[in-house]
Formats: structure tokens, sequence, C-alpha cells
């Protein structure tokens, strides 16, 4: 399998989907043509997917997990169907949230409860969430007393914490032994852990006391003590931290794993990088596709009930703000009647201003992602935005004065276009610094639905302030 | 140092950022009040500074990247010349890109040299770029010939390849010796760099023939020879791949380094997990910026006047399809002055029409960003955007005729209400689709600017739907 080892495997596992694809579109084209499911299949397709199984049987667990999500629903199902059952748990771990509930949800009790048990604590605790209701339980009552104990603190943190990144997956050696015997130690055991780059040195009550890295092993003395090569000012975590604080300190500190502990400082887990790659890839499609208001259970194979769902609350909240904005244009309706250039002129005045609070906003909420604002800060913050939409609005605003005139010949029109955008640049800027703020200080994502708050206060304040001067100074 | 090592550190930070602000403020009010510079400090803000200084000695290099960071430009500059020039060139690589731009400004030849002479060719290549243009010769020239082929190989590679990635910290061993021999050979060298977990096996003419994990040889029999227990089957990566996918292998496989090998599979260099973080990061970073056409090199503390250029390509976009909206309505000015409830109402369609297509394109963006998209997909995803948009059509339309019933009693705008939503929607669903596998197509990002275009055909398109349906039906 030397070929699928390089990076341009990526071609070979696209050739494989299209060969699943070609084979089962032909069943389905000879067979029933309902999308609802198969029916039993020809022996020409039992010996296809013979040679399929085959196929995803030498793949990785993540390729059969990307493999699977490339599928439309029904083919994915058949494909899910060959992978073999030990390796269930760790596909399921390793597919989108979105594909992981279509999977488990044409599973029955035994695969599930099989499944589970080919997984360690901290792999259950992900997958928990996503079992259907009451089969956690059985899975808890199947497991050595020990890993319950496990289970439970991890389901105890938030998503968004270090105790749901961590594992147990510690090895730990005491300081008072030499290097010698703590390499006789490492060989006794079979292997080590993925992502073992260091051992946790512990004393005799489990107290954190430092690390030690393989190198630092393999480098030094045999006779040595570990104690005095250790490291014992290692950055080391709490369960409750942020794990984007935690991911941070990963990057910063260049770390591939590091050690978690309680309030006493006793040893209780492990973080590695593998864990805080996957939070930091989530974090970043999650808010991907929360500034639209979707989730991330939705996949473009979803079924079309579903997508409608998912996509309504966004939906909703636009339909109120539009109407408030439709609202607002019809106090002015009488001015729109005698000078109808204010409604085709009014859409640029509002669609500029959302820009620019866009824009605004998105450089504060990146740089909140970072780290807290200060007073200082935020007073600059306000007076450097409101230059900047000061000098976008004469500038912009200027343009679209002219453009105007040579639309209207209309001095006065032109005039108010120029006040209407330079006045909507700065709500935008002023509202641009103050919604993600304010999200903050209450302790809410500042991202979030932060782009419909804007254009929603630039769309109906664009409005009112152009129709409002229109009417005050032109008729 | 024991309190630096806490996850909680991140407050400490922040304390000597105010501390720092505190006692620079207190000079900028005895002292002179001008933004543009710093008089002569008092006797007292030397002492102050003394402090300063020790307390960033005593940080790492991430770190005090970080407090430049947090400072505006002035006090940013102050604290820069505090620290130590020995470390300026591990700060300069930390910073980021705006930063960057801000410190090296300040630096004259000989400190840029300085700080050049203490970082490896691979950190170099990534400093290259924001150097002072000539500037890059200097340093060349005063690298050892062997460095100055590497650092010419790393900046032959775009920004977005593994070339651009990998450094060349490799340890090499032998597959015909022993682990025992391995062994000594590490035992003679002062360290190993930084996210060593294997080394790379080659042959005699430097051809890559697999990896042996650290853990490998703790664990095994030192008699053992090392090609029979190093892997020969690992993940290699060539320069010319793309970062995307190397990122996207190391998650999938959980790497921590990977060897990178040229066409001949001779070992060129290695991938480690921190670069490829780093590299994550700024790319979903970068993407989040670009979506409303603002560049890294912008952040908030960024002058107006750099912040006013930075936001102009996009609002000069805008401000086209912002006129061209425009025209549309103005095509039915007639209809409008007929029927002024068609000016409240237009925006409505607009702006829910634009909802859904941004929907739909970054469900389609995200996917995208996975793997390519096939002939089956595609056909697929516009059946099912297509149903989505229809049933959304119906219900939101629904409620939106009910709405303008509500408003104005009139059954025949209600009508064309309800069918100019649902047109929309049927268009954006349509472009949404369209415009990010056409860009894919035409090799561009998929992501850059999708959103502006899809606003601009669902305000054209929606005002268009809206008044001409009312034009023909209505008056």
């Amino acid at each position: 399998m030397a070929e699928l080892t390089d990076i341009d495997r990526q071609e070979e596992l696209d050739s494989l989907i299209h060969e699943i694809r070609d084979t089962l579109s032909q069943e389905a084209r000879t067979g029933s043509d309902a999308g609802g499911g198969f029916e039993p299949l020809s022996d020409l397709t039992k010996h296809d997917l013979a040679k399929l199984a085959q196929k995803i049987e030498r793949l990785h667990a993540a390729d059969v997990a990307k493999v699977l999500e490339s599928l439309p629903q029904d083919e994915r199902l058949v494909i899910w169907d060959l992978v073999h059952s030990d390796r269930d748990g760790e596909v399921l771990l390793e597919v989108s949230d979105s594909v992981r509930d279509t999977l488990i949800e044409v599973m029955d009790r035994e695969e599930i409860l099989n499944a589970a048990s080919t997984l360690d604590t901290d792999e259950l605790a992900d997958l928990a969430p996503d079992l259907p209701e009451g089969m956690m339980q059985d899975v808890f009552t199947a497991l050595p007393i020990d890993d319950r104990e496990k289970l439970r603190f991890v389901m105890s943190y938030d998503e968004d914490t270090i105790g749901a990144l961590m594992d147990f997956d510690l090895v730990t050696v005491r300081g008072d032994v030499t290097i010698e015997v703590a390499l006789r130690y490492l060989r006794r055991m079979d292997s080590l852990p993925d992502h073992t780059d260091k051992l946790f040195v512990t004393d005799r009550d489990g107290l954190f006391e430092g690390v030690i890295h393989l190198k630092t092993l393999l480098l030094n003395d045999p006779e040595t003590l570990v104690a005095d090569v250790m490291e014992g000012d290692a950055v080391r975590f709490h369960p409750e931290d942020k794990a984007r604080d935690g991911a941070d300190a990963f990057e910063r500190y260049d770390l591939v794993s590091a050690p978690v502990v309680d309030e006493v400082d006793r040893l209780v887990g492990r973080v590695t990088i593998d864990a805080v790659v996957d939070f930091i890839r989530e974090s970043s499609d999650e808010a991907r596709l929360s500034q639209v208001g979707l989730s991330e259970e939705e996949d473009i194979f979803a079924p079309v009930r579903k997508s409608v769902k998912n996509r309504a609350p966004w939906l909703a909240v636009n339909l109120v703000t539009a109407i408030v904005a439709a609202q607002v244009i019809g106090l002015f309706e009488g001015s729109i009647q005698e000078l109808v250039a204010l409604a085709v002129l009014m859409p640029i005045v509002a669609g500029m201003g959302g820009n620019v609070g866009n824009q605004t906003i998105t450089m504060i909420v990146r740089e909140l992602a970072f780290r807290k604002l200060g007073g200082g800060d935020i007073r600059l913050l306000y007076s450097k935005e409101i230059k900047v939409a000061l000098i976008n609005g004469v500038v912009w605003g200027g343009i679209l004065g002219l453009v105007t005139f040579l639309m209207y010949q209309n001095a006065g029109v032109s005039a108010v276009m120029v006040a209407a955008v330079s006045l909507n640049f700065l709500s935008a800027a002023f509202f641009g610094v103050t919604i993600p703020i304010l999200r903050t200080r209450m302790g809410r994502d500042p991202a979030l639905g932060s782009a419909v708050m804007i254009t929603a206060i630039t769309d109906s304040g664009g409005f009112f302030i152009f129709l409002g001067l229109a009417t005050l100074f032109l008729l």
C-alpha cells in the first residue's frame, strides 16, 4: 500500500468514491429507482460490493470517514454496511457530526454497544451527544467502574473547555528514579500512546511535578535522576480552562502534549495536539457556518427537510429585520411619491453602510478572538473607526453625490445623498464597534449574528437617515 | 517563574500590558501630547522602563509578541526598544504581519541583519517578504553557502505549498544500523530539534526509506536493526504539494512531523505540526477577513490612512453593484410612482434573497474546502438546493404575502410578493451553487468575494423580479 502513503492519495480516494458511485448507480438503474432505499442486490453487484469492501478494509479510518462523507445518504449507508463492525467505532469518531447522525440512525442497539466497546473513554465522551436517547446509559453500564468515573469526569465539562479535549493516556514516572529505570519501565510496555513526546513526573501521591521529554531520556546519561533533568515549569492546564486558551498555548509554546491538573495539582489527564487541531478546525468551521445562521448538523447531502429546518431561524430573523426596514420606508411613502428618485437611491445608502459596518465588526471580532480589549483600546477603537468612517463618508459619499447628480441633475438630492451616506457610515462604525464589545461583555460569542444586527441597523438606519433628510430639506 | 507556566498567565500578560500603558501614558501626559512620538523620557520613567524591560526579558518570545500586538503603535515602539536585540529575530517571527511591518520600519540595517543572523533558514524565508527592499540580498550574502541554497529552495515555493512550511531540522539514521548504534549517535548530540517524534531513515544516497519513532527506539531491543522496525509506508510529502492537503493529512493521520521528499524520493526536509497549526490558523483568519474584502495587513491599531486604503477596494465593488441595483429600480420609476407600496416592499424581497443565497454559498464553499465535487454531486446539489429554495419560497413568501396583505389590504400586491420572493429564492439557490463551482473550475478561491457576487445578483435580481411582476400584473 505504498501508494496510499503519498499525499496524492486524495486522488485515489476520489477514484474510489467514483467507483462506488458507478457501482451503486448501476444497481439503482437496474433495481428500484426510488430514492428511499435499495432493492435486494443483483449477483453482479454483490460481487462488486465484495471488491469494494476489500478496498475499504485497507483504508485508514479517517479515509473511510472521508469516503462516507462524500456519498449521498443512500449510497453512504450501503458502504457503511461494508465497513467491518470492529472499525465502526473509530470511523464514527472521524466523520462529521451530520454524517455521524445518519450512520447511527441505522445501527441497532447491539451494533452501537459493540462500536462503543472499541473506544477509549475520552472518545466515548465525544460520541455520547450523538447516541440515541437512553443508549448512553447502556454504554455506561457496560464500562468497568474505573472508566465510568473517567467518562463522567470528561462529560461533566463543556465542549469548549480543556476537560472536553483531554484524554487519560498518561505515561507517568516518578522523579526519584534514574533514567535507566524509567527506560526499563518503558520497555516493559508494548507501546506508548500516540503523541507521547514526554512522560509526566508525579510524586507518590499523584501530584504533578514536571515533565520529561522522550528526547531527554534518550540524550542523557542513564544514571541521571529523572528529577534532575525534568522540566518543573512545564505549561499545565486545568480541566475548566477554556479550550481556546489551551489552543493558544499549544500554538505559542509549540506543544505536542500537555498535562492537565486539578486544583491541588494532581495529574488528571493530558491534552494532545491532535485534539487541539480538531478543535481549531471545528471552531473555524462553526464560526463560518454560524455567520449565516447554519449549524454543523447540515452537510450538502442532508435531506431537504433537514436543510429547510436548519436554515429557518436565520430567515425568520431576517424576515423581522426586513419588515422593520419596510416600516421605516413606509413612514416616508408621501416623500417617495413626491420624489421617486428617493426609492431608487435609498438601497445604495443602506447597502454601502452595511458594508462599512461589516468591515468594522469583522476587524473587532478578530481582535476579540485574540484578547480582551481594555478601556484605552476601546476609546482608541471608537476614535479610529469614526475617523475612518468620516473619511470614507466624504470620499464615497462624494462619489455617490456625483453619480446622483449625473442621474438626476438635482443638487439638493445630491447633497442629501452625500450627507446620508456619511451619517450612515458613522452609525455603521459606531455600532460596528459597540455590538461585538457589548456581546463580549454579556459573555456571548461576538461573531454570532453580528452581521445580521449591523445590517439591520444600517438598513433601517440608512433608510431613515436618507428619507428623513430628504423630507426635511427637499420637500 | 512557576506562575508563568499556568494557562492563567493570560491575565498576567493583560496586567503587564496595563502596566505598560499606565507607565507610558503618564510620560505622555507630562511630556509631549502629540501623537507622533515621545519626548526625552523623565528619570522616573526611565526607572519604570528598566523595570518593564526586566519583566519583558523573562517572557517567552510568543508572549512578547502578544504584548507588542496589544499596544498602539507609539507605545509598541517604546517597548520594542526594550526587547533585547538577541531576541528581535524570534519576536519578529511571532508577531502578526501588520505588527511586523511597523517593527521592521523602525529598525536600521544592522539591527535587521543582526536579527536575521539568529534565525534558521526556514524562519528567514517567513520573514523575507516583510524586509525592506534590497535588505534580503544582504541577509542572503551573510549566510553560509549551504544555508543560502536552502533559503533559495524554501523561497522558491508558494506560500500555500508544503515547500513553504518545511524546515531542515532533520535527524536521519541509516537503516542498516542497530537501535543501539542509533541511540549512541543521538546521545552524542546536545539536543534534538523541536517536534522530533521520529527519525528519518535514509540509505547511503540520502534516499528516503522510512521513519522510526523515538518510542520505537525506546521500546525495542537495542540489538534490533533500524530497518526491521522502521515504518516504510509513512506518509510523505512533496515540496510542491498543497499546504492545505498537507494539513489534512496531519489531521487525518495525527502526525507530529512528516518527511518531505523530492521527485526521486530523496529526503529534502520535514514538516512539523507547529507549522501546520500556524498555517491552519492563518488560513482561517485570512478567509474571515477576505470575506469582507480586508487583508491581514490591517490590525485595530493600524493608522487611519492604512485602514481607509485597506477597505477601499471592497467599497468600490459595492459602489458599482449598488449603482447597478439603483439603475434596475430606475427602470420602474413609473410603477413606483403609481404604487408607492412597491418601494416599501422591494428591500424585503432583495434582503431575504441575499440571505438564502449566502446560506447556499456558505454550505458549498465549506464542502469545496474538503474535496472536489463530481458531476453527480453537482447535479444532486442543484436539485437539492432548488427544492429547499422552493419550499422556503412557499413558506416565507407565504408569510410575507400575509404581512403585505395586512399592510396594504391588496390581494394583487400580496400575490406579487409571494411570487417574487419565491423566484428570487430560486435564483439565489441557482447562483449560490453556480458561483463557487465556477470559481473553483477557474482555479480561484471559491470564498473570496462570493458574498458580494451573490448579494449583487439577489439585490438587482430581486428588484427586477418584484418590480417587473408588479408592472406586468398590477398596473
